[in-house]
Order: C-alpha cells, then sequence, then structure tokens
C-alpha cells in the first residue's frame, strides 16, 4: 500500500474544484476527474446534468450533505457542486529509458501512434503495466491523452505507469534507437510474431483504430510484426482490437523476459 | 465477398421500421440497429433527439431528402424517421460444435460468463473469430447481448462468427464437457499460461469484468489458467482487461494449432 501511495504521489496532483461553472469546465475539459461531489439539496435536474456529465468522464458521483461539501471546498460559495481531478505529470522519454536503467532491465516501452479510443488506450496502458513495461509513450497530437476514461480503463495502471506525452513521435522513435533499443511497428505485412524475437531492448509501436501506424512511423520502424489469423478469416476482419494486440505483444516480451 | 454475404445473409436478417415512436421502441430495444435515417426536413430537435439515441447503440446516422424516405418504406406514413436493424439469429450451442465437425477440427469454445460492457464482448468475438474458434456462448441473462455496439466493436466478426445464448451457462459447459472438450476457466489462481496446454478440443471461460467466471462456473470448467504478470506489478492491478485476457489465449491456441 505504502508503495502505491508513493507511486500515486510522484504522478498525480489532487485539484479540488468547486462552483457550478469551474466544474462544468472541468468535466468537459477532458481531465482526470476521480469524483464529482454533488450537495444532497441540489435540484433534481441540476443533479442529473452532473451525473451525466461525470459518466462521461468516468467520474464518480457521491452525494453529501451541504454541511460536508463546505467542510471539503473551505468555503459556503460551491453552489452545492464540487469536483476532484487528479492532474496526470506525464513523464519525459528521457525518465522512461532511465527507469529500465536504475531495474538493471532491457528498456521496454509501448508507443502508441494515434490510439484515439480512451478504453483502447486504458486496455493498452493496463497490459504494458502487467507485462513489466517500463512506461507508454502518446502523441500530444492526433490521439487521446490520460483522461478520466483512460484511468479507469486502465484499472489505475496508468496512475502507475509513467506515461510520457511527446510533441514529436518520429523524434521519438530516433531517440528509442538511438538507446539500442529496437522498435517494432505492429501492421499487416510484417514478419508473423512466431517468426519474431521480442527479446532484448525492445519498443512497440501500435496504430491508430482505423488506419494503423502512419506511412513515417512505419519507415522510422526497424522491422514490422504481424499477429497471425487462423486461414481463411481475414476476409472483412482484417486485423484484431489495438488494445488486444497490445496485449498479445506485451505478453509474448513478458514470457520471453521470464524465459517461458 | 460472395462468401461474406452469404454468411452475413445466415445469421442476420434486416428490419426497417419507420415512424417516430417505433424506431424510439427500437433505438430503446438494445437491438443491433445499424442505420437511422433522418428527413432533411426534420427539425433540429428532433434530429438532434434522434442522432444522440442512434450514438447510444453504435449506430450510424444518415440524412436523406423526404422522398428517399418515402421509396425506401414504400409509405409517405414514415414522419422522416427510419431505421434499419440487422436482428441477430443467435445460433444453438450444438451447432457450434457441429461446425467444428464439419471442419474436421478440433472444437475451439469461447464463453462468456457475465461480459458487461458491449466493447468487450465485441472484442472477444472478433479474436474468437481471427483465432478460428467455432464460436462464441454467452448467458440469456448476467450479461450484454449481440448489440449494435458489439456489432461495430467486433468489427463485423459477429455477423461472421456463431453466437450462442443460453438459457443456463452451467449446462452449456456440461454439455461441452460431454463432447469431450477441455475445459478452462480463466481465473486468478490457476496454472500459470506457460505450463498450459492449450493444444486439443478446448473452450475458454471468460468471467465479468468485475468479479471474474462465476463460483459455479469455476467448479465446472477442468481447469483454471492465469495469465502471467511481471514480478511486482499485481498490486493494484490484479488482472489484465477481460478482452485482452480472452486475445492472449485465444492466440495461444491459434499458435497451438498452427503448430508454432
Amino acid at each position: 500500500m505504502e508503495k502505491t501511495g508513493h507511486a500515486q504521489a510522484e504522478q498525480q496532483t489532487d485539484t479540488l474544484v468547486w462552483g457550478k461553472n469551474p466544474v462544468t469546465e472541468l468535466l468537459k475539459s477532458g481531465d482526470t476527474v476521480d469524483t464529482v461531489y454533488l450537495a444532497d439539496s441540489l435540484p433534481q435536474p441540476v443533479a442529473g446534468y452532473y451525473t451525466a456529465l461525470a459518466k462521461q468522464c468516468g467520474a464518480v458521483v457521491k452525494r453529501v450533505p451541504g454541511h460536508k461539501l463546505q467542510k471539503l471546498c473551505g468555503t459556503a460559495d460551491h453552489q452545492g457542486v464540487a469536483a476532484r481531478a487528479a492532474q496526470v505529470h506525464y513523464a519525459a522519454l528521457e525518465e522512461l529509458l532511465a527507469a529500465a536503467e536504475e531495474k538493471g532491465q532491457a528498456p521496454f516501452l509501448v508507443l502508441c501512434d494515434g490510439v484515439e479510443d480512451p478504453h483502447n488506450l486504458g486496455a493498452i496502458i493496463r497490459s504494458a503495466y502487467l507485462c513489466g513495461a517500463h512506461g507508454v509513450v502518446i502523441p500530444k497530437r492526433g490521439g487521446v491523452g490520460v483522461t478520466g476514461t483512460v484511468m479507469k480503463s486502465s484499472a489505475g495502471a496508468a496512475a502507475r505507469l509513467p506515461v510520457a506525452r511527446v510533441t514529436n513521435l518520429a523524434q521519438a522513435i530516433r531517440t528509442i534507437k538511438e538507446h539500442n533499443v529496437f522498435v517494432y511497428c505492429a501492421d499487416l505485412g510484417g514478419a508473423p510474431l512466431a517468426r519474431t524475437d521480442l527479446s532484448g531492448p525492445v519498443a512497440l509501436v501500435l496504430g491508430s483504430e482505423g488506419g494503423g501506424p502512419g506511412a513515417l512511423t512505419r519507415k522510422l520502424c526497424d522491422a514490422a510484426v504481424t499477429l497471425e489469423m487462423a486461414p481463411g478469416q481475414a476476409t472483412g476482419v482484417d486485423s484484431y482490437n489495438v488494445s488486444v494486440a497490445a496485449g498479445i505483444l506485451c505478453y509474448d516480451v513478458l514470457r520471453r523476459r521470464m524465459g517461458k
């Protein structure tokens, strides 16, 4: 428990916001809202409005007595509404590589090139964490950030595993390669996973749900790896869900690292 | 393409519904609505209402001229709204086992014991299909059915792979065992996947997002299999996303069947 609390403290700072407009803005900002507090006295239509907004963000709603809300906010000026957000502190790419070195392990990174669905990004971070990756890299543009839904879908892994949000994913791939890490692109038309050796320093690049990895990304990667499909099944359904593909690949890296 | 069209024809019958109330009911029923047609002349608030409902179902919205809608419905009595639903024809469990026999393959089934998130069920059906499973079994109660969102998340696999919806999942497990299929339960505390041989006739049982497989299900399964995690990572985040776990397990079955 102590270790967990420490990890969270390193990556997150809690912010409390109160008042109708500030809470509405926060909920609409895509920030990582954990909890929305609604006073018992709040009229049902207003409570319903905030509950719907909270649900979209994956935030928990708590109904509380007015005096508790006043104590929480340190003011009576809360208008019956408050929200707690966990501001995600993104790590620098170098910190991810340093984390591997500190542990005396070969680097293992997961890069997302345009993953748009927060459930997918959350599941990818969760798998990366459980398989022993040292971090996840996402781009600032063209893909979802670590929102409340991502945090929830990651089952908390996004608060434990460093996530780097980089301006330029291509530059990140170049930097990773300079650290002698072999960068694989998960893509159709690559080498089958069964004939790919994912041992050693490795980075896995996953593309967007619709179009896979971008053209420049493909070009920069050292090699492409493709997940096998049963013969005859590829017609119409030509790829695995991106978070499933990430899970299968991460698990393969873990298996090799565990010597199995 | 022909093969695909045929498979869809086998499993789905299209239904067209028109008029405000029938379309509203259909959209709220959880049925597999593919497309909602809205007349150009429909007032914006009404169009917005149906667009929101359609979005919840994962249905596509098409704005069409009034005369096209009239032609589509075969009547002018459409009130500016129509919807096309694909009625899913669930298969019988026996058909899934027969499909394996017809292909001369050892049965490979995936059972979902209470999977609630339609994105997860869709991704599971997609992985099962791509890995060569003969079908997916879901319960009538305690879990999501094949809705429009499931269909969409499956990338169309739910229209190609037989899905059996059974009244009694325990009875289904007993029937499958009688066919000499070894039934594995994906669960914490089982044998590590690396030490589990998923070759031969096999069924994989996945549990709900929250609590894993039910107690009776666990008892009925021949064995439990657990996905390895990197040492020290299991604190706090103790399991993979259910669709990721299903993907890793299905892929392992495929790999063994392809002799790799």
